[in-house]
């Protein structure tokens, strides 16, 4: 080595080898680090931009603050896209589309039979129930689905993430009933903002971005057989609901909300007066694999 | 938005804006991120390869190990090479080799005149001393340059870094004399290895590659009116002198040892006893600006 051009240096670091290593690891870094040299030169950068963006890498790492990077620079919805352009290219019926599960998915939430309330007995503003059944691609009740629900409290947070929530606050899982029917009652979520003051609100900030998200609930759907759906619905009239940092709003989610609704029927959820209702189906791919109807989220999958 | 292509979300990810920003970081934000969603496209990298690999990277971040992955996968060397680059374009006469400054510097190193014991008088194995002068390109003495060095301990491991060690052990400032002249007395470090079970070496092993540095010194050299000069030299008879895992060793920087040295002259050392000894020389560019010959290192450089 000693002394060298830079391609000269490129070609060194993408063939230096001592063991067989993990081929498909080596492909990838050498297309990452290959872009990453050719970048440094066409757009000559400078050596305090780069360890500026170093500098700037390490403590979004250490903030835990990845995955919403990832999202605000839209590859969590590439990922979705990509599966359904697999699909379509394959000739897969789709179900119930696909959207990003996001950074704040917690395992383990506690588990109810057929029907659950969200908001353990604090309400806040109007009740709100969301109420649905999960369903094959001909329609046909999926018995038994598992359905993890979760949502962010009046101020954006999400309990596990949020200072002064409880665990597990506004997240469970539902075992929808033979008919695959599930309910749940809360309260409407709002939108939310990334956090201030960190290292992803500098980078948006620095790209002349906002940070907002439309008010969402998260769901991840599992039955035996079937593929694990993960998905979002969005409450309509929220101010970024086409215009989401995270670019995750899609046809089809934005559930309807029915206000006024008559609460007979609703006594074991505590419903006296009349609610806010959203009814949505979960409609199911039948899995192509037993890996697709694993009950594991992104990072458990890879850890696992 | 709603539905789209990936070339449609590409194409909304680097076009949304709603404020100015900082326009070189949407630059370069733009491309890194243009680059990664081909790669992920024309790579067909799966959700189960993307998620591995942000996870590796949260883990990267909060490990404080990204400035050990940018020198393994090359980017330090690179912005040498560049740099040398550039001077050679605008016709600048080079000095000493410039040479990577590595991620564990500390800035503050306690500061002696002329000489210093970075052994604290606790030799170990061969007594060693280095020795020269801070020089302009003309061979003329630079008056009381500003050498900051550091080296490994015998198990490889730096001050501040590594678990037992003392405040700045290993790490001193030295002002050279009126005639450019510095010496000090240590001992010969060792090569060493990056970190195991780490998030480097998960990605070395799965590179094929190991993560070893052949011996070395490192200094930055600072005088007023001179560009700073961030540097090492290399022991000479190392195994991985011409595969460092940093890509760091360059010509002109193997420091040659003379063995059985006489000791007169260095009584102030402590040296009583035939020794080792290292001569070498800094040649300093003159700086063509004042932040040039600032005494900051790259992480300083870019927080300050």
């Amino acid at each position: 080595m000693a002394e060298m051009t830079q391609n000269q240096l490129l070609e060194l670091v993408n063939s230096t080898q001592t063991a067989p290593g993990n081929p498909r690891v080596r492909q990838l870094t050498q297309r990452v680090v290959s872009d990453l040299f050719h970048t440094i030169d066409e757009l000559d950068v400078t050596p305090d931009e780069f360890w500026a963006a170093m500098d700037w890498l390490g403590r979004l790492g250490a903030s835990g603050q990845i995955g919403l990077i990832t999202a605000g620079l839209g590859f969590d919805r590439l990922l979705d896209i990509r599966a359904d352009e697999a699909d379509a290219k394959a000739g897969l019926q789709s179900g119930t589309p696909r959207a990003i599960e996001g950074p704040l998915f917690v395992a383990g939430a506690p588990l109810s039979q057929g029907e659950v309330r969200l908001d353990e007995g604090e309400p806040q503003g109007e009740v709100f129930v969301m109420e649905g059944q999960a369903l094959d691609l001909q329609g046909q009740p999926v018995p038994h689905a598992l359905i993890d629900v979760w949502h962010a409290n009046s101020q954006g947070g999400y309990s596990h993430f949020f200072p002064g929530m409880k665990p597990y606050e506004l997240r469970r899982r539902i075992q929808a009933d033979a008919q695959g029917r599930y309910r749940f009652r809360s309260y409407l979520p709002p939108g939310y903002a990334i956090p201030p003051a960190s290292p992803t609100s500098e980078l948006f900030a620095a790209l002349g971005r906002h940070g907002n998200r439309p008010a969402h609930i998260h769901f991840l759907v599992v039955a035996p057989g079937m593929r694990t759906l993960t998905t979002q619905v969005n409450l309509p009239g929220d101010t970024y609901l086409d215009d989401d940092f995270a670019f995750a709003t899609r046809d089809g989610l934005i559930v309807a909300l029915e206000r006024g609704v008559d609460p007979a029927g609703y006594e074991s959820l505590g419903i006296t007066a009349p609610m806010v209702r959203a009814r949505f189906n979960f409609v199911l791919q039948p899995a192509l694999s037993e890996s697709e109807s694993l009950p594991l989220t992104r990072m458990e999958r890879v850890r696992s």
